[in-house]
């Protein structure tokens, strides 16, 4: 496996249900590649942590997005994201509920990097979780990280 | 897993190393999704592909792009694909044998959905194959398949 030494990866998950959160992280951290995790609820303080983070140098590696999101809509976070040219470059994978043909659609025309629809089955949110951390923090490049 | 019912996954390759393509087309070729691969050498080819799938109503659902292709550089390609509003929802994953900052910089500035290096031994090129095929074909939704 391709994996990375040394500096940690750090991922920005947006993500206002506790209980996703929760199970995201703890199969995320279960990688072997040495990760940090920032959980944000609302959209208002994502862009307000990248915000901060970039004028500290510190930018995640990779976003995790939520689409129903308090304060500050998903969509309009992956706006914005993609709309700055400092945050542009990274990745955003939409991670949601929603299956609906316009959300995808809206997604990525707004220049999602990746779509996934959350399972309801535990055990299939489970592989879908191990999966996306294989691929995204073991195998994808990444602007900050190649 | 999320399997996909009914209708082929249609992957247009664009590769011009003979070798790699077959790798690529034998493994993913393998997953129980049904899924058609178009494989073509050059960019030119894949952009006036892409201009009759277009007309046809039959655009491809995912597109591996290499970078360094005869006729019209994967650069070019990805910029074209991305700028044009027919085409830029289309998910385009780079598979390159280019590890340099700059080409993966320039890769996400144009809106490439995933940046991968095909890794030079032959076992760890058949695992990235294989993740790749699980999370294009089986997890992510795209906007022509939700």
């Amino acid at each position: 496996m391709n994996k990375v030494q040394g500096e940690p990866i750090s991922i920005l998950l947006v993500e206002d249900n506790v209980d996703h959160a929760h199970l995201i992280m703890r199969k995320l951290k279960s990688f072997q590649v040495a990760n940090k995790i920032i959980h944000l609820e609302d959209g208002e303080a994502a862009l307000q942590y990248l915000k901060t983070a970039f004028a500290e140098h510190n930018l995640p590696h990779i976003i995790l997005l939520d689409l129903r999101l308090p304060k500050v809509d998903g969509l309009e976070v992956l706006r914005q994201i993609k709309t700055k040219p400092e945050y542009m470059e990274i990745p955003v994978v939409i991670l949601t509920t929603s299956d609906t043909e316009t959300d995808i659609a809206k997604a990525y025309h707004l220049h999602a990097n990746s779509y996934l629809v959350k399972p309801v089955n535990f055990e299939s949110f489970t592989e879908l979780m191990e999966i996306l951390g294989f691929y995204w923090i073991c195998w994808n490049k990444d602007p900050f990280r190649s």
